[in-house]
């Protein structure tokens, strides 16, 4: 299959609670970046994480295997929660990237997603 | 009318929850791929879905009748709860397609629905 | 101001559940799309609606005024409660559109809103 | 890093419930415009405030510094609740801008995100 997607991606939006009501993982408050490489062989992506206040961090590196799906839960121990964030991802190859929030704050859980702002 | 959208779309984030709150069919978790076919013939589309540890499922095929929508639950057998996968689907007239899922794990629904990545 | 936006928009994904929990009529389920018109003349626009097993409705035409924005709740009179349809929206001028339901099946309202399909 | 996103945005949905559950101003009904700039100098941004029946409210204007986000919260001040309205955004150089709601009307909060429209 032939390759589908952007090698430049921008999530504008972050910010991942510090409070759940759960301590079922899949139900602790939590932000995903979602990738699909459609292609023909890996992608390897940057990542990188703006602030409001400080420095960015990174360029953090993962591979996306071919014809995979990785669903990326944002590290807690690299984003400070209850923080506003951005993040940018560089591709060699093209990819599709989406952002997931589950917001558990309260015991009624909010959900979202939205894809990424693409170019490239 | 002419036919609006493209030709190639992916939705890189897919999860079908495995609990429900409800055993009404419209309230059951799910998710859906909504399809327009906005142009004078009949849409052939082929889905390929991607996971994140096996090779990719499909090609499935259906059909979007000409000038109807077309709102597709994505099928449990043949896409594992609790497992994160992504969708491509490659048509040969442009449509437009759209994601959508309800999350019914707590009673409170929750609900989110995005415009997929689209080009070609 | 230059006009922003383009002249034709797609929703795929509509669907008016019956069911509210509420009088109020800002929090009955509904659907809604809200154009913006930031052009320096008005935008008159044709709205088809497309089902999933029927013949399409319309078109509607409204109005949207320089410089405003239009909100515009789409009629149970028109677009039968429960039923799966899409929208198709086309404009004299580019104008912007995105679109909103609120889900209030239950008593925890549900939301969302997505950037609708744009080209031309 | 080379800057990435487009010059113009537009959310032509907005809108700012008056009521609350909640007194943290986290939990607080609000809408948010979260910019990133990725480019490697200041971006002056001018918001415009389109309204359904009164003439437009602004420019206002903002700066988002290098390699920053600034996610910028609805001024209540400035926009009324419980009305519609719709947000156009020009900068100098490109940036990427995402629009976030949190209704707490209920005590269960409802959550959306998208990315706006761009162009520019």
């Amino acid at each position: 299959m032939v390759a589908i997607g952007h090698t430049r991606w921008a999530i504008a939006e972050g910010y991942i609670p510090s409070e759940s009501s759960f301590s079922d993982r899949a139900l602790v408050s939590h932000e995903t970046a979602c990738f699909l490489n459609a292609g023909d062989r890996n992608a390897h992506v940057a990542i990188t994480i703006d602030f409001a206040d400080r420095e960015p961090a990174g360029p953090f590196r993962i591979t996306i295997e071919v014809r995979r799906t990785l669903h990326l839960r944002f590290n807690p121990h690299r984003i400070p929660r209850d923080s506003d964030y951005a993040s940018i991802f560089e591709s060699d190859i093209p990819t599709v990237v989406q952002h997931t929030r589950l917001d558990s704050r309260h015991a009624e859980v909010a959900l979202l997603s939205t894809v990424s702002y693409a170019e490239g």
